[in-house]
């Protein structure tokens, strides 16, 4: 299998390498291309690797990705310039937005009310347990550090990344579970409370005090007339727009363009694109289960499904790439493991707030243990998080010291890395508890 | 049908103006989504109108893109900075390398090589004949201007973009007549011939002589290596990937960045990007008619269908949005004129040089207005030769006076935006007298 792929590779390199080198760190026009190719060929060996020893496709995306990010150590230099290129960066961010658009087909608004309840409580518990455990290990292990560092260190593990989640759900065939609504309620309302903790970190950061009453609860208010907003008004909007357009031979396209309209809405107000992508499903799901049958969402999911396959693993293997293993000392390394513990307990604790009951459609009780370990990943917010404190400037320096920011970085990676394995092993229990382990690879 | 694009429109515009006015000319994280929202929705309502009056969707798309690109005219600066956007470009891009792929695709190996010849001498006369005619109409009307002027004026209109012509055929079903392969073929070779132009003429504007012959030879040994070299070797690598990857779940990708690897090598050699783009497209279909029929083909082609249907029209849209109508003088515009007639003429006599005999496997000789109408777009290609012009400054000034370089841009332009309604017109006639005049709208 592997012989054509290197030889794509090792022509991709040596072509790359004359222009990547040139060192103005912007790539060229013949660079980009072969910047992608080497992803998307990258992520392809790796998600096959991967499928064949029964992990998720998206682990060895990641994995391929921290493989290349981290040629550098010795001496391949032709990838590092990728990860943070303009365009890789832009053709990542729309694949996750396509990602978590497809997620939304899959889901419907009606669903994601029945568990808006218990997804709050999670995401309430999952937001303050973890920032209040990381300002507790940040003040143990960095006694010398001001009040506004353990805050911003406990605000960077309340985040959530859904991404990671919502691809290992689908890697395994898992993303009609009751728990997989959960998650994604809990980590759509993650992102509105995080944003919050996150200004006022920062404020704090910044001028060393709580930032005006008035300015958080406007953030606050802005975010959550987003949601709010965004749903009842597109509501009615989408309705139109898909009875208009359904009869268009390209609906598909349309479709496309309302996500990344939320997504940009959402982003405008503060909240992750993602979130906006997330809810352009939810209405469009539900306006076309509505009023064409499952006929048009099923058209619509297989057009969705060839871009998210070509563009979302470009998100994956650049968050693997965003690992670097080498230069954090000692003392860093311990803080890392520290913080990535305390990080995961939090959120898994979280998932245990869940009742036991089983919910009124569902068979089972949903998984605690699943709900928990799908909020761990902290992903592309958590790294967010950290380098917007480490861009705080304080007369006494930048806000994050170096060793900590990479500490903090770390412990975020881990946690996006460790959960695809995890969550895959608790599914098979789970499946073959129920009897349905062929589902699984 | 247009009242919830309008919402959408609207909604894009607010929430955008605000960042996009900032004024810092790039396109801040939101303002990109809903950019890219908005190009989409023009696109589709272009598309839509030009369909229903029988024209090709692409015409609409392109009309869509000149009211965007013009709205500045009237106090509507939002749309102004989409256009020149990295991330816009590099969708655009992307989308026109995956048309060319798909366009590639349904092309095979050995229908090309049996109109190379006829190909080569369609791209022989349809460079150095609207060239020539171009050098006159230059002397003509700008007698004193030196030669090196001249020359670049000609150079601009020996150029030709298959973007255009390859929508077209696509949009009105006619890419699998003969006359598509030679105007695909001719193009191909255009490119090469187009590059070496290029280079000789950009040396003699900046040091006022010729380039030294070995300079010129390298720059053609290296394009052309690239299309021999890359469909040879391709030939048997391609073969070895598409055996080892047509049993994976994801293929698709695998073939995506195949087709960047090659747009990559491509660009490395000064071609087109969108020139390996299409050579992956012909290795592919060859190899997996040969080994596998043509289910794999048909599944890789319903694969592409989706990523080329979403990302290139944000090309033609784009295209469109350079068309600036504002700012030319009364003699800027005559030239205009007069070069887009030159550009024209030079382009269709050059499909008249293809034989009247039909080839053996066609039932009718191929219509050479037909090939003629096809390499008249000058899209993108022309456009970089324009501004490669303008950026060229001598003792005097640069080379290309503002005036001039509009009446270029224009005339390049009008080349791009007459030729979708001439080529429906002469396909609707042809397959009319052919008995297949159902196949158009």
């Amino acid at each position: 299998m592997g012989r054509p792929f290197l030889y794509a590779l090792a022509g991709a390199l040596v072509l790359g390498a004359r222009n990547a080198l040139a060192g103005d760190g912007h790539l060229t026009g013949a660079t980009t291309w072969l910047a992608l190719a080497t992803l998307l060929a990258a992520a392809k060996i790796g998600g096959e690797v991967a499928t064949r020893v029964g992990q998720p496709a998206v682990l060895g995306e990641l994995s391929a990705g921290i493989l290349l990010g981290n040629l550098d150590a010795v001496g391949v230099r032709f990838f590092a310039p990728i990860a943070h290129s303009p365009e890789v960066h832009f053709a990542a961010e729309l694949g996750v937005i396509l990602l978590l658009f497809q997620v939304g087909l899959e889901s419907s608004l009606a669903e994601m009310r029945r568990v808006v309840g218990t997804a709050g409580l999670v995401a309430m518990v999952g937001v303050f347990l973890p920032m209040a455990l990381g300002v507790g290990a940040s003040r143990l292990f960095l006694p010398a550090e001001a009040w506004s560092v353990h805050l911003f260190v406990g605000a960077t593990l309340a985040a959530t990344s859904v991404g990671i989640t919502a691809r290992v759900l689908k890697d395994l065939g898992a993303e009609k579970r009751s728990e997989a609504r959960i998650i994604l309620g809990a980590a759509v309302l993650d992102d509105v409370l995080g944003l919050v903790v996150l200004a006022v970190v920062a404020a704090i950061g910044v001028r060393g005090q709580m930032p005006p009453v008035g300015k958080v609860a406007s953030i606050f208010g802005l975010a959550s007339a987003f949601l709010v907003g965004a749903i009842a008004v597109g509501y009615f909007a989408v309705r139109g727009i898909y009875r208009s357009t359904a009869k268009f031979r390209t609906a598909g396209v349309l479709s496309v363009a309302l996500a990344l309209l939320f997504s940009g809405v959402a982003a405008a107000a503060g909240l992750a694109p993602i979130v906006g992508a997330f809810a352009a499903g939810l209405l469009l799901d539900e306006v076309s289960i509505r009023s064409h049958g499952s006929d048009g969402l099923q058209r619509l999911e297989a057009y969705v499904s060839p871009l998210v396959g070509l563009l979302a693993p470009i998100f994956f293997v650049r968050t693997g790439m965003s690992v670097h293993v080498a230069g954090i000392s000692g003392r860093g390394l311990l803080l890392a493991v520290v913080l990535f513990a305390v990080a995961v307990a939090g959120k898994i604790a979280a998932g245990f707030v869940v009742g036991r009951r089983p919910s009124p459609d569902a068979e089972a009780p949903p998984d605690r243990l699943l709900i928990g370990l799908g909020m761990v990943p902290r992903g592309e917010v958590g790294l967010i998080f950290a380098s917007t404190g480490a861009a705080i400037v304080t007369p006494k320096g930048p806000l994050l010291a170096d060793d900590l920011t990479i500490a903090l970085v770390l412990a975020v990676m881990a946690t996006t890395v460790v959960v695809p394995p995890l969550l895959a092993a608790r599914l098979r229990l789970l499946e073959g508890r129920n009897g349905a382990s062929d589902r699984l690879p």
